[in-house]
């Protein structure tokens, strides 16, 4: 059965999309640690991220570059943070987070609940500083 | 002052050295959260990440690629979970650690203490593993 990840690549699944280039894709985490959480993926359903092909590799992390500074942008921070855990969904898939403190990058804490229109205010906020 | 990862760099300070290319090195963390926790940085002392000129960031991820498949290999474990957190040392570092829960790659945990016995066997098994 396809990933959650790939519905949205394939667009039966809504999402907040900030940013998508030839082979992979962006958009807003729909369980966040915090406001501004980006999920960054490969096209292809592939579990593993370091069994990526190089070249998909390559341009996954080229554009999880390009999403950190527009995180920033939109969200002043000390840094941005980055995760990949793997142990969910089976789609390898790189977490960006705007951080202050190291809790917020702990994936044992409670997820945000956020509304559609604070999801949407972000993809904006988001998109808006992506070249 | 230089950072503690210019000094190991530099070979001023001490480390366990799994990988090294022209501008980027591999070496265990000395305040592991698991065993195998492996450090990926660059030599030259960027703070942030994503400052990184475009090819040392590339480089920098491939190098974490082949890390990876050396952690798995020395230590089996269902992911290589990876954060980049940058909130105490101000040098660009990514965190690489074999995973079999979420709470392993839990930074607000105790880090473990390991004696140099452990450490330089953990040093071994995965440079062994480096192609």
């Amino acid at each position: 059965m396809a990933s959650i990840f790939t519905k949205i690549v394939k667009g039966e699944v809504p999402a907040y999309i900030v940013a998508e280039t030839e082979n992979c894709i962006a958009f807003l985490d729909i369980f966040p640690l915090v406001e501004g959480h980006t999920l960054v993926i490969p096209k292809i359903e592939v579990d593993d991220l370091f069994d990526l092909p190089d070249e998909i590799y390559s341009e996954l992390w080229t554009l999880a570059k390009k999403v950190a500074f527009a995180i920033k942008s939109a969200y002043p921070c000390i840094k941005v943070g980055v995760a990949v855990v793997g142990l969910e969904v089976p789609h390898a898939h790189i977490h960006l987070m705007p951080i202050n403190q190291i809790d917020d990058l702990n994936f044992s804490k409670p997820k945000l609940k956020l509304s559609p229109e604070v999801f949407e205010n972000s993809r904006l906020k988001i998109s808006a500083f992506m070249s």
